[in-house]
């Protein structure tokens, strides 16, 4: 730490370790990447790229000798190397630690602790054999989903049933273990992005509508509101205490009947909370890079009545061109080429005026057709 | 331009030159920087640090082959190079042109041009031998400055008379060329930035109050009024469409029983709009990246009713601290020392509720205590 100023590695070359990086040189920290490739998009905003691959013991270990604090943008990494390399320096701040990803990172425990909490979720079970599918396929009779126990996100790693009677286990499916969970056909997805200091303060940002496409989350917006939700947040806050979990938290939830289950947790920075970057004093990227060093968290200042998300999901056009006229605040992540599906940046769009809480869903609604049409004028 | 993605040079390493290369990769361009030293602050957050003088042909020209955009951070510059530079490699856009660089550099076309406009200044002359220097102290009775021709900043190259009948020439001052100008009693010292696109759209942040300590912007606080500001700012943007000038510009004024005079034009982003990072949806890097590659600029759409930067200037400690809990924005240089009267960040603090008029002066008085307070507690 010379000159007092902290050196932060972040495992990861995404766009989550890119935007993390650009706040992290406003606030101070000198920011270090760890990734394969030089082209990767956070990579490209650093001086302090190393090369190397988060998932081999060697490379986290020569990584974690040059920075004060390690963190991480997937939750996909090995803990027992990240406890390895936390024992080996003399115990090197690794924030959330080895043990809340080694909890959040399997579908199992991860389950099993919030059932522990008293936070509901959908039923489910451990499903790893044909036998297994098929008590899973009995159970849940009017539907269910099969997820990897781990490295699923978007979609991917995930199997829907929603005729449990003619569920058909497949081949394919012995290459992993899997979680069974019962189907919830919500009304609405909801999510909410929760941040913890090491000095415990806790912070929440509100919770946000969010809407899928491919299962893949296409756009948010919010603040909205559910009668439940204060119970939910105050049970939410209450267990990253219990379990001690450090740093930024996402949880996606599911509405039915103004019921609140959460479907998902997403132990770091997240997709769903990018609006932050303009709606809010302090980001998520901030909360974060303040919680893992330490530092005391405020309850985030709202600049807007009302903001929307829309992210920009790659076609694979081959000549990528920004239009010369964009209203929303782009965000793009430097990807080297454009893939379908891949998310290549995002738009934010604030309400400036005060509204009336009728006025305000009707004026999101709008807020929300008008950056849907800018984002189609973006060739992806 | 592969893939269709803009490549923008900026020629210096400083603290704007990183705020712009920040600001850049968020907006989808490849940020390149020219500087001498890799741990010079904008070198840092890039991983396209180039190794070079801006004030040398070669390694301009070098520099300029790898770019589709060229802009600068510092009006100090060798126009002519960047006219050679541009000549010969097919028209590059450099922005603002080597025309205005040339134009706003030097003092006296400077406020000839400025003059030309109807645009008020200080009376001047320029000043290049004990003669004329006898001259200027003859003209001037009230007092006078001397500041030098170009190079000059934050009160370095600068020499206050105020009693003229007693002043000396000095041996030392044969080494520059020198404007003159007659001293102005100040009420207050104001200032506003604009931006010019090559689209020809112009807009303008608010007009701002700022404080300077020994010469140097020390704090500034905003939105303010004056009666004649709206006339002056109409011949402003006029100026520019004249002088075709594109990219952020900053005009620093003096107001004396409620009139305007133009001091300072510096052509580039300037310390003076460092809030509108915190309080505007667009700041005024944002402006300047749109403007110099030619995309449409929207009137700046403010977050808070009012705001309040604070410099934050080394004292030359040996080991900087940022403190736990800083409850501004803090904006940080990433200098690697801190040296007696050198900037090292800023912080940025925001209202949040609406204010009468009345009511604003005096809420803005107590922000600007509270973050004096606040830097007071960051050692430097």
């Amino acid at each position: 730490m010379a000159n007092g100023i902290l050196k932060i590695g972040i495992v990861g070359g995404g766009q989550l370790a890119r935007m993390l990086c650009l706040r992290g040189w406003e606030l101070g920290y000198e920011m270090h990447i760890l990734c394969k490739d030089q082209h990767e998009p956070a990579a490209q905003v650093t001086h302090h790229w190393h090369q190397g691959d988060g998932h081999r013991y060697g490379d986290l270990a020569k990584f974690a000798k040059i920075v004060d604090i390690l963190t991480i943008e997937s939750e996909f990494y090995n803990a027992d190397q990240f406890l390895r390399v936390q024992s080996k320096h003399q115990g090197l701040p690794i924030w959330p630690s080895p043990a809340s990803i080694a909890l959040l990172q399997d579908r199992i425990p991860q389950k099993e602790s919030l059932k522990r909490h008293g936070i509901a979720t959908a039923r489910f079970m451990d499903v790893d054999s044909k036998e297994s599918f098929a008590v899973a396929a009995e159970t849940f009779k009017k539907g269910f989903v099969l997820k990897q126990r781990t490295h699923g996100y978007d979609g991917y790693g995930t199997h829907v049933f929603r005729s449990p009677g003619r569920a058909t286990w497949q081949a394919q499916f012995a290459n992993h273990k899997w979680l069974a969970e019962e189907f919830i056909p919500f009304d609405r997805e909801l999510a909410v992005l929760l941040v913890r200091s090491r000095d415990n303060s806790i912070i929440d940002f509100p919770l946000v509508e969010s809407h899928q496409v491919d299962n893949r989350c296409d756009w948010v917006l919010g603040p909205t509101q559910n009668p439940n939700y204060k119970k939910l947040l105050n049970q939410l806050r209450r267990y990253l205490v219990k379990i001690d979990f450090v740093g930024a938290i996402a949880f996606e939830l599911f509405e039915i009947d103004q019921k609140l289950f959460v479907n998902e947790v997403a132990p770091r920075v997240h997709n769903s909370a990018h609006y932050t970057m303009d709606a809010f004093q302090f980001d998520q990227f901030h909360c974060h890079l303040l919680a893992i060093s330490g530092k005391r968290l405020r309850a985030p200042q709202a600049l807007t009545p009302g903001f929307v998300m829309v992210n920009l999901i790659g076609k694979g056009g081959k000549n990528i061109r920004l239009p010369d006229k964009i209203e929303s605040h782009l965000h793009w992540y430097g990807k080297n080429e454009s893939r379908m599906g891949r998310k290549m940046g995002h738009l934010n769009r604030l309400l400036y005026k005060n509204q009336s809480p009728s006025s305000l869903a009707k004026s999101l609604k709008k807020l929300v057709a008008i950056t849907l049409k800018e984002r189609n004028s973006i060739k992806l």
